[in-house]
């Protein structure tokens, strides 16, 4: 098992990585001691690891089951949670357990957030994305019907347990899901880890442990280290959205069913790269091993039929854009990623046609 | 016009307290650079001041009108809000500006603390129970059907504006629920402050701007210190909640019609008076000095006809309440509060059932 503190002064919290962690009683004891508890997770992860975390935590715990999908990551699920909390009695000194994906952290995160005015909260990420994403940054939120996440909260959790075993379960799309996050982390900040990539990418597929237990604990680092030095995404830590205004825009387009987030987010890294060859000056030759990479981790690098000036239109509904004009995350290289201000959609949109007839 | 800075870090703001405020162009240009802006206000007072706002502030801004009262502090106008911020794309550098009581910037201040994780908002309130409460400490929330503040945030505006002329347009009842605001700062905090109000309490009631001023701007600094020491309320911030626990059990037997807030606390401090010299030696001549005052602040301080069970059963619901028991605020001395856990409920039944029958 890896340790690994994220550091963030009174909210600092550990993360903890590696096989079997589901069924260590002495590491959960000690992250939530005996109190009012509630599980929150929904009915695919539920039905296989819900009666295993119940005996590994003993004692009494309150559980509720939602259905699966980001389609219940709305407000009216919040309040279910929140319904469930007062109608069992919960006091500021409960904690609300989140068992299972994004979806699942990201609203009893943000319910956790909100029950007055904020009680603990403990993260089991059981998808790779989870894992390597929702685990550091204390982004909780839901979805509005007409944009992704615009109502939420940065929250810390007191904990996050992100057992690798659990992946086993996980149909490879997801997995490849999760990967793209990883690979994103190499690209913004690490050149040495994207290399380490192209070479363990059949091996992270193949579940071997010792990878995954490295790729997760690197990412958790690199998203940990920004994530301390910018918490509430003023500067710095809009690095870690490299594909993802892109990648949100994509989601939109294709109603949440088309791509799954992660794949979106492959994608959306592939159009910031082909921008940054043209406008900050990325080598054409790195441009192909971040594709290819992509490529080997089962992920889509195109989205045939695409309109550039809808998906312009959506992206500057997104939260990253400012009243001044898009703002992009780029590659000027490999392991390195800046922020530069679009102030002309047009040519962008010219840009993305051109990356999309290419 | 007194200024007074809230000192919280990075999150640290100014409020402003006087005659006039909302005509100054200059203090809310300042505050509220050009930029997108949302003003949440109600019918009653959106009838009063809204264009005098719009003026002041010149250049476009969206307006939300709801309808006045408790009620409407629901997660379903929260709601609202964002529907609203959303339909008109706001960025995150837009700003929310609160004009209105308690409620209003409860829910407003909510409202900004959640959409896109959290934009700007300015308080600008309208009752003394607002300028000397809501204005410090952060405290954003709505209610749940069954308790009071259940769903919210700690989160700091980025200014106030406590315009002592609007107070004008005030009924004589809901000045006297801001005075016992007012008076329990100088109960819990401050000998000196609670002997200036026994002087100054006719002068209060009169609207004297003078004495408006000063009471406003100690029992924000009072608030001020207590919430820079304890910003989540881990430890001394309980203090503020002298007379709330019963305050909030109170409102809700009332079915929140009965008793103004500010009147419930009257109540609530009462209640507190009493329990504080059978358990923690306050002095019965201290006890009467109290009742006296809150009585020429035009308050209640009986509530007649009091279930101390079901009042229990309520207080058990508060968020203050612990697992381990209830957690009350009590008197030492005037201008000195202690908590104390109550464990044995029964005998505080008795206790309260002899305060009222006295």
């Amino acid at each position: 098992m890896s340790t690994l503190s994220v550091d963030l002064g009174a909210r600092s919290y550990p993360i903890h990585i590696g096989p079997g962690l589901l069924d260590d009683g002495a590491l959960l004891g000690a992250l939530v001691p005996a109190r009012q508890r509630l599980i929150v997770t929904n009915d695919v992860v539920g039905a296989l690891y819900l009666d295993r975390l119940r005996s590994t935590l003993g004692g009494k715990a309150q559980v509720l089951v939602l259905p699966d999908g980001e389609a219940h990551k709305t407000l009216a699920t919040f309040e279910r949670i929140i319904d469930t909390l007062i109608g069992a009695e919960f006091h500021r000194d409960a904690c609300v357990i989140a068992l299972g994906g994004g979806v699942i952290g990201d609203v009893a995160g943000f319910a956790a957030a909100c029950y007055q005015r904020g009680i603990a909260y403990l993260q089991i990420p059981t998808t790779l994305l989870a894992q390597v994403d929702s685990s550091v940054g204390g982004k909780t939120a839901v979805n509005h019907p007409r944009a992704k996440n615009m109502i939420g909260a940065f929250y810390q959790p007191i904990g996050v347990i992100a057992d690798t075993t659990v992946l086993e379960s996980l149909p490879a799309r997801e997995l490849s899901a999760g990967l793209a996050e990883i690979i994103k982390y190499g690209l913004i900040l690490d050149a040495g880890f994207f290399g380490w990539l192209e070479e363990h990418i059949e091996s992270l597929r193949a579940l071997d442990p010792a990878a995954l237990e490295h790729a997760i604990r690197r990412s958790c680092e690199l998203k940990a280290a920004i994530v301390a030095e910018d918490e509430r995404e003023q500067g710095r830590r809009a690095l870690l959205n490299l594909g993802h205004t892109f990648g949100h825009a994509l989601e939109s387009l294709g109603r949440y069913e088309r791509w799954l987030h992660g794949e979106a987010v492959a994608i959306g890294i592939c159009l910031a790269a082909e921008v940054s060859v043209a406008r900050c000056g990325l080598d054409p030759a790195q441009c192909v091993r971040i594709e290819a990479l992509l490529e080997r981790a089962g992920l889509p690098t195109r989205a045939p039929g695409l309109d550039p000036g809808r998906m312009i239109e959506l992206m500057r509904m997104d939260k990253k854009a400012a009243a001044a004009g898009l703002k992009l995350v780029l590659l000027e290289r490999i392991g390195h990623a800046v922020t530069q201000l679009h102030t002309d959609e047009i040519a962008l949109a010219e840009l993305l046609r051109g990356a999309f007839a290419a």
